[in-house]
């Protein structure tokens, strides 16, 4: 096990009806709110009117940023910052998912530095503070309820980047998984594949002797094959959808990865698809996800992928190795087809002449560099992986 | 899965060599120090001058309370306090394991309050602030260093007692594996079964839906029982050594326990061991713990002993649910067995003309109500189970 700090500084108020806890959360840390929020799924579901109305009940003034897009773009980031900046802002709360998320992180960082905010994505600047945010989170994905990353697009430069800070973790969190009953099943499905993701990119390494951070991951992967599933059939399931938003918080927040010598390689491959096709996320995640891993399967790896298949699939530990990982990786991919995910990059709508394009982008945003350290994969191995998902 | 509030302030820095933060850390919450250690192992690894050097290099004055005992006793938390008033003191070092780290809480919380400390045990006072503390831990076993609960005992009137606030959770906690390699062979089974049973308690419930968090105890259970074998054999393996400490830590923080409806049995049964034996309390929750398990087993329980049996010990789920359930039985049994732990309270020198005081003290503690949940436990099922384990 290797070195590591380990902090997490967000408060959790999960379950039924903790938005209750709201006002005086926010009153901790400020006075005048910028509120953000997506597409208006919030004001469908009806919690748009209970949060406002909680503002209004406990004196606290905001202003609105909607209109947030998946994949958020720099543009939103910029205009949060003025809005802040004009109105004396000094908390946000961010009522959304990932995206909602991610940009709210990316406004609350802005705020300090007077340059242009795309900068922290490029590296040409390090954040040094955040204004405080609060979350209430509405789908479970990302798990950027409980980091301190954020990933945002410029549609200008086609790239998908992402940065982070310790003062970009939320304050607190409300993860109330009633929020996530409406889900369209496209949604719950893509928010299931990147759950996993995140805990594939931290599970697949080689001999780092993180066991016990191991087997945490598999707890994550076995509740989101459990779950995952009839969430999908039963939109409604307080069980499953509790037990998929913890999980997401869990993915991605340091349980997994402390200790271990991660660099995520599908995420790397996959923002390629989204800065350039404005694709789900979690989607493009889990159709490279299979095709990743037979790509990177052999003798050095192989015993990783049997402990997955054992301890993930119940897969029968005396069967051939190749034969286990093999079963494992079909058992994954038939997973992510049984809760409707299209299996190919073609039926996304992705056109073949750009993934060379997209190859090269990939690893530019590596620096040239290989990505990944499980398999190390350069432009001609991330090629062949969009050609074999096509 | 049950509504719940989580939060984890404690930071952590994990790994050989991590003392060198320590300086920088303590300047951060105070400026004048007590440091707490027991028996004074820390001075024969050399921690203590260690740990001394770096105060004085960061010219931070200090006082000591050294000798603080296993099953750590009030008249140490009245010293503690004593001290700290006497020296204008403003930060608490705790440097050992789980009893110099629960007698520190117990002072840091002890220092706000004007009276006596006891009363916080017999629930005659609250706390309400506690003075900052960080931790450098000596042995893997109680989690005490990253939770905000302390367990101190009165030899007066022979109870052995908890409590806790948010206040009391250390603001950071050294953990560095290679600090526990010279730990005594029986040290590091008491603290294995420590963890172990932490984790028991957290994972035998009823019908909680916590799926999720019952994946992680699998995780630190198989961890415990890979690893646990492994440091009896090698103390000197960092990767057994770290594995262990980390999983110590998360076995009690809260990550397995919170949305479940928990309350704990065989902790309460073993306290009463150590309040009249002074015996190892890792010792006395390894004794009692298959035989517990025995007499809680029937119709309405047998599937989480099935679910325990093919998910950590790996039998085969094909096998008739009793076979199961008993088949892990034993192998808990032969586990501890296998670490040189005694298991029987005969062997740990307790009279049998004592069970029945013990009993009626287990309960009494409880307010003559019935200890644990899962199943609950009266006087007489209390005294069964303390006659089985002599």
């Amino acid at each position: 096990m290797k070195n590591f700090y380990y902090s997490i500084p967000t408060e959790i108020f999960f379950g039924k009806g903790q938005i209750k806890v709201l006002g005086d959360q926010i009153k901790k840390y400020g006075t005048k709110v910028l509120l953000t929020y997506g597409g208006g799924s919030i004001k469908r579901i009806g919690l748009y009117d209970e949060v406002v109305n909680i503002l209004k009940d406990n004196g606290i003034e905001f202003r609105e940023l909607g209109g947030i897009d998946p994949n958020p773009k720099i543009d939103s980031v910029r205009e949060g910052i003025k809005i802040i900046r004009e109105n004396d802002i000094d908390f946000i709360l961010a009522v959304g998912g990932g995206s909602v998320i991610d940009c709210s992180k990316a406004i609350a960082a802005g705020y300090y530095y007077q340059g242009d905010p795309w900068d922290f994505l490029i590296r040409k600047a390090n954040v040094e503070n955040a204004l405080p945010l609060g979350t209430i989170l509405t789908i479970a994905a990302t798990g950027s309820e409980m980091d301190r990353i954020a990933v945002i697009s410029n549609p200008e430069t086609r790239q998908k980047l992402s940065f982070g800070h310790i003062s970009m973790a939320p304050k607190f969190s409300i993860l109330d998984p009633t929020y996530t009953f409406s889900l369209p099943k496209n949604q719950t499905a893509a928010g299931v594949a990147d759950i996993m993701s995140h805990t594939f990119e931290n599970y697949f390494t080689l001999n780092d002797g993180a066991y016990l951070q191991d087997r945490f991951a598999e707890g994550i992967l076995k509740t989101c094959i459990k779950y995952g599933k009839i969430a999908f059939e039963e939109p409604d399931n307080y069980e499953a959808r509790a037990n998929i938003m913890w999980a997401s918080s869990w993915a991605i927040n340091g349980l997994l990865s402390y200790g271990k010598d991660v660099k995520w390689s599908v995420h790397a491959m996959e923002h390629e698809l989204s800065a350039f096709y404005d694709i789900t996320h979690g989607v493009g995640l889990a159709i490279l996800t299979p095709v990743w891993m037979e790509y990177v399967l052999d003798d050095e790896r192989v015993d990783k992928f049997v402990e997955y298949g054992v301890n993930v699939w119940d897969i029968d530990r005396n069967k051939d190795k190749y034969e286990i990982a093999r079963l494992a990786i079909d058992k994954t991919r038939d997973f992510f087809k049984s809760i409707g995910i299209p299996m190919s990059l073609r039926e996304v709508g992705i056109k073949e002449e750009d993934l060379e394009k997209m190859a090269k982008a990939c690893t530019d945003n590596s620096g040239g560099n290989k990505i990944g350290n499980f398999k190390l994969l350069g432009y001609e191995d991330v090629l062949s992986i969009y050609r074999k998902a096509y």
